[in-house]
């Protein structure tokens, strides 16, 4: 694990970092808009006075912190892996390069000493049996803050909402008191738990590391402009009608209800996923520096 | 986190401490039983000759130990929260005032250096999909004994039991080779392992701390004078179905089948609730003075 | 906890060690068949190079590393636990005798610095609700290699794989694209990564270790002459119908299933498991002499 000098000076000081993911490099945006994003979020960023740390695995090194040149080495790179807890160490072991996920991310963020991660939307359960994403354990073990626009909008909500409780991982909303549902800014879920402010945001995971609490503080974050949640509903239920008479199903299931979620959208959902990556991004540097401060 | 100096006392001479949760006084009972009997289970830990940590948070401040006005102030207070895992540090980032649930009564009680907590009943898992209570992953990574008369009478028994050997969270019976039911001091659910005396709970405890076991330790305590489980699972199935057919759900759905459970057994799960909570002090306060020793 | 001077030895040297579980002679195999096993797995890690270290509750102490008359008293007594996480605290303090389950094994081999762990057939997820085995939780905590053929036959495997990724289990074939599938060595179930060699699953557990990750890796084997995958899996299901319709369920069912499986093959499951009990064994120290070099 190399962490880059920029990044390794911050911590240093005690000064504000923000990592960002890499699968949504790597497999979640197409080129070119996958690297013109991540430059974007890098940028926020710093915007905000925070360094961003972009996370990610170049020829089996992880990376925290990437430089120009292999930010663009990863998003134009064909066969990169997609790294979550379960293959990390064999795609290092492996010489391979890998976007990592939302878990991947977090615990490398933490092992690093980075204390706030933004993300578009993080996993969860799907409407399929058994299929849950390692994001949510992975999170109950990780203490990080996490800014998020909540569960991405394929998933099973309520059942994500749920686990969250199950694991006991720490869940907040930021200046909303129902979860928010990635392309939607809200839905009928309540949350335990709001904070009205960065400065709450940043005492709560304060509170959770001064009671010994391992898990990350979630800070869900709606979208400013968003879809409304019944009509996102409704698309995600369209497609996953489709998929079924289609006899879609197993890996192909998720690119084919995004893919899906986009036409029947008009691109809408894509422009309101750029929009929510980059107010997250910002969201987590003033967080980052609230901690610092 | 602030522990009393009576409880702090106790601790640094190795003395026997049980420690007692706060969502049963602040959520579980009415007034004025709740702080009556809160005050009840303090004088039993006492007499059995331990000394009681009530733990709760008070204006943002983790409490372990209240003094007599402290207890009566969270018993009598309005809009108390009830504190989670998932929701502690929030609680405490926003200068609320809570209960403590049963794994985070659990996890504060091992953070103050207390080996032994009583409780009446744990969570588990609802008849409802993902419902599953936040104790039983946090129980599995919280080196603590915790004496309890079983889930509580409206979860699905079974799986509960199938989801504490799947979380590898150690269990006995107390004198008991089935699962206690709560109300009921029998089921037909078969433990693991059973101990025979508090010398036995004791050195459970003890082996599994010695072997690096990072689970708590539950000791399942019949209640001396119970229902029939049959009786038991006669209201709370017929309760269900009221519910249903009143379209209760959600949030609802728990106070709803406790309070008609009440009404159908005319007041005697009441009575028993209130004997089990006493009993289970009690033998939490004899492990505890065994594990002095 | 008592390691064997011979292990103890090997470990204080840096030397290779393999661990073995005794469930498989305790409940796994029948008299002498059991023992037979035993002898043999002991010596197929030896001839590889390796120190065995067969571990088991002997009077209610944790042996790591038997000898030979110890080996033969587990094998032949009567009246032997099954120590699983969730009950072998209660085993040592009641000092009982006991074979220790895979997540146990595991987590007492990594406890007494062993690093490679060899057994048949990892638990997994039952085709019954909630019926989970506490080996996949257990793994996702425990930092050891683990070498198996893959989930037992009478497993969801498709379920079971994708409880490993949600929980975030290390996860690596060993030369095989696809699940084993314990009596079949092949199965259509994807792997998230594969090795090619024993170097490589020594590197991938080096990368988990310097990553910080405290999961398993488990390194799935195919067995070299096993069986087809649709012939064992028409063999399953045939044995759950007979089941079902016999009425059968609960804690028979497992026992039930197997003998009928043997019955069904004319034997041929039973040689299999013979099999690959061994090829797992020579592996397993292969691995360990590529971590001791
Ligand atoms: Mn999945
Ligand atoms: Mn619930
Ligand atoms: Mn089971």
């Amino acid at each position: 694990m190399r962490t880059s000098r920029e990044v390794h000076t911050a911590l240093q000081s005690g000064g504000p970092v923000v990592a960002l993911e890499s699968t949504v490099i790597t497999h979640g945006l197409p080129a070119p808009v996958n690297l013109e994003t991540a430059r974007r979020l890098e940028a926020a960023v710093r915007e905000e006075g925070a360094v961003p740390a972009t996370i990610g695995v170049l020829e089996g090194e992880v990376r925290v912190g990437l430089a120009p040149d292999e930010l663009e080495a990863l998003a134009t790179r064909n066969a990169v892996e997609k790294a979550s807890l379960w293959n990390l160490a064999a795609v290092v072991a492996r010489r391979q390069w890998a976007g990592t996920t939302v878990a991947t991310t977090a615990h490398l963020a933490a092992r690093a000493g980075i204390r706030v991660f933004a993300t578009g939307g993080i996993g969860g359960v799907h409407p399929v049996p058994f299929d849950e994403s390692g994001d949510l354990l992975g999170l109950s073990r990780t203490p990080v803050v996490v800014v998020s626009s909540g569960p991405k909008s394929i998933l099973d909500l309520a059942a994500t909402l749920e686990r969250l409780e199950s694991y006991g991982v720490g869940v907040v909303g930021y200046r909303t008191k129902h979860l928010p549902a990635f392309h939607a800014p809200d839905s009928p879920f309540e949350l335990p738990a709001t904070v009205w402010s960065e400065a709450e945001a940043a005492a709560t995971w304060r509170a959770a590391r001064a009671l010994g609490l391992e898990s990350a503080t979630l800070v869900f974050h709606p979208v400013s402009e968003g879809l409304p949640y019944r009509q996102v509903k409704a698309w995600v239920d369209q497609a996953n009608e489709e998929a079924r008479a289609a006899g879609i199903g197993g890996k192909d299931l998720t690119p084919y209800l995004l893919r899906r979620l986009s036409e029947l959208s008009e691109g809408r959902t894509d422009a309101v996923n750029l929009r929510l990556l980059e107010e997250n991004a910002r969201l987590a540097a003033r967080i980052a520096r609230k901690l610092s401060a």
